[in-house]
């Protein structure tokens, strides 16, 4: 018994013990993959991180050295500080912050200075001058934190409005201490300057990270996976069954384009402050990706719509037979077109590879509309084909939205003035938009 | 001749400041109407202001009074930077991100003064040592940095990860500097708790603002404003064309609720934080609030289609007059059970008040079922009529949207244990939906 009820113990602990084990690496395991994911998902990340060690320990190695010491200010908490708080991602981020750190420091600085001097000097630091400078201190934290909530200011100047506030009354305030503010004052100007100066070098010269570059590839990613969504959903809703493993993947594509609003906002934010790179010259105009953004989001709406009756349309029936061809043609040529504009704004080439496709799917729509037209509901259960007439009509939707997507994409290359660097495309017909891609001819559905 | 062109001269001077003076106070005028709209959108804004001012002020005090300084660092800056930077808006933002700030805080410290004594009294400070803490400081800060890309991480520690790079390299570094390193640590620790406890106490007594009761406000008005929405819909599609103009904005509210993911989402990460206030006890089931969220997204999706209908269909047709009685009432009755389920949120009631409305719309969807199945439109231009039929099969989503938001709701009362304040209602029908509003009656619609 005793021996028995011992084994019975041994083996639950081995069992407990292996239990814990096997749980304690699928847990290291699991939290391994999590950090792997972010370098698979962009290893520039990884480059990043070693760029902000490699400016850190250098500043740090100024600490080193006491020859370089005595420029800087005698607590290497400012520019250890500085580069940390201005090493973002991108070079336009950093760039941002940098301009809103400098001119707030600037700024609070001459204020804070005056302030110094004007209760040192005038009041001569009695009472009065403390609940004077109390009351200054006050307004100006109240007022500015108060114009931080105003959303023009929020979404450019935050940064620079905290650091205003933070400057302000650590400038103010130690005029009571007997220290040499000016000495101070310039150390730490050198000590912050140099921080700055490090990190944005460090940033443009190795390896660098372009928020412009990532606006532009991310437009035009967004157009390729609307394209791949398009022409899964056609598959999926009227083709036929096979390779439906990637069918199904390519037609959640879309999803992401939905909610890219805001990264797109920040990175068309950022890359006003990079200088030219690239493809990219001063004054891109940036503000015309976020217009063709604006329109993918509405096309990948109409999407959203679609998939949304993939299950009320599985069945077959007469009507389905008789416009499933027309919709697979639509969806192909539309998603050949959206595919076409993603490649010319990759290449920097104007979008007239795109207008072949664009003029079929046209074409198509036309045909589909003279289907519906013809009254092929006579003598079928309309209430069951609901649903597959609400596709149809949403696919005419999608090709004017295309349409629309194509003048805007077309726009932009005239504005960033994208060159053929084919020889081949006749030099005649090198910018334009198809003849008939214009306002005339953008199908209307009522 | 000289005269009269020293005339014009004068006249285009005159208009000039005319046009310069007006021009400025148009100017001066915008500007003060868009610093007075974030208090006019939410006049906690200015108080939230008034706080951090008041706090700022009474710590800066401390350095006035010669006696409450010697127990503080020397430098002003540490107690003013605390209270910036855990200043933020709401109690439960507040302690996140004091915890995330005092536990790096103290890892970073306990490492950097490990680092600290093992250069300084192992290796005796020598060139070995710099390489050393050099290699250490470019090791942790890479690894840190990159953590901080780790979704899971930046959504909840990214502050702390930020605090823990910036004090290890700050507490390793000034040990080759001569100065009392375990007096400054004592004198940090305490000034920056009080900064701390200062901003805490503020936050709380001082007309505190919830994160949760935000959360909670937010979704009750995106119910509310949907019901607007729904019902706006059915009368400018429908109904009679009275009350035009706010009609118009009633169907554009639903807009601000498809782009609230992202404030629900920060809102409950910080309401966890939060301890009881108001009818919220500890362990309130925030996550509900989410899964309503997206539930009424949905909906809002649904709208924002049905919306794009809006022009096509507003040519009256046989089909029209058919379903628009029908269609009327189904965007009453949903508008109506939306309303009702957003007060019962506000009141933290059990949502019964909406089941008669959902049971309502219930059966005017059966009858519209019906109607769509009779044949209407034999004999008719249909092609003209697929808006209206979408429409009206869109109608039939929402109804059954709208009762899986009822579902949900009730779900975070029974969760949320809201109890009925008003005697009157039935003591043995207090928190159970109405017997038919599971998932065997839901609508099935293809």
């Amino acid at each position: 018994m005793m021996a028995s009820s011992s084994q019975v113990i041994a083996d639950t602990n081995n069992n407990n013990n292996v239990t814990f084990w096997q749980r304690f690496v699928a847990k290291m395991v699991g939290v391994m993959l999590q950090l792997k994911k972010p370098a698979q998902d962009d290893p520039r990340r990884l480059i990043h991180s070693f760029k902000v060690a490699l400016s850190i320990t250098t500043v740090s190695a100024f600490y080193f050295v006491k020859s370089l010491f005595v420029c800087f200010d005698k607590n290497p908490m400012w520019i250890i500080i500085t580069v940390i708080l201005v090493s973002e991602f991108s070079v336009g981020a950093t760039l941002a912050k940098c301009f809103n750190r400098g001119l707030a420091t600037v700024l609070a600085s001459a204020l804070g200075l005056g302030c110094y001097y004007l209760v040192d000097s005038i009041m001569g630091g009695h009472i009065v001058g403390s609940v004077f400078l109390g009351t200054l201190i006050f307004v100006i934290v109240a007022t500015m934190t108060y114009m931080r909530f105003v959303p023009q200011i929020k979404a450019k100047y935050d940064y620079g409005f905290l650091v205003f506030i933070l400057t302000f009354c650590i400038v103010s305030l130690p005029s009571y201490r007997d220290e040499d503010l000016l000495d101070i004052a310039k150390r730490r100007v050198i000590t912050i300057f140099t921080g700055v100066l490090m990190w944005i070098l460090v940033s443009i010269i190795v390896y660098p990270i372009w928020a412009g570059e990532d606006l532009h590839n991310l437009v035009s990613k967004n157009l390729q996976k609307l394209g791949d969504s398009i022409q899964g959903f056609g598959d999926e809703c009227f083709g036929t069954s096979e390779g439906k493993g990637s069918n199904k993947l390519n037609l959640q594509a879309y999803k992401s384009v939905l909610n890219s609003k805001q990264i797109e906002e920040s990175l068309a934010n950022f890359a006003r402050w990079e200088p030219c790179h690239g493809p990219f010259r001063y004054g891109h105009p940036w503000k015309q990706y976020l217009k063709i953004g604006i329109l993918l989001r509405q096309c990948a709406c109409l999407l959203d719509s679609l998939t949304g009756f993939l299950d009320s349309t599985k069945t077959p029936s007469e009507i389905k037979n008789k416009v499933q061809e027309t919709c697979i043609q639509i969806s192909k040529e539309t998603g050949k077109s959206l595919k076409e504009l993603s490649v010319s704004i990759q290449k920097t080439i104007p979008p007239c590879a795109a207008n072949p496709s664009i003029e079929k799917s046209k074409i198509v729509a036309m045909n589909l509309k003279s289907i519906l037209k013809s009254g092929l509901w006579e003598g079928t259960n309309l209430f069951e084909d609901i649903p597959i007439m609400t596709v149809t009509y949403l696919l005419l939707d999608v090709v004017s939205c295309t349409e629309k997507i194509a003048e805007s994409v077309h726009e932009l290359s005239v504005q960033a003035k994208f060159k053929n660097k084919d020889s081949k495309v006749a030099p005649n017909y090198p910018n334009s938009p198809p003849h008939d891609l214009g306002v005339h001819h953008v199908i209307t559905i009522n």
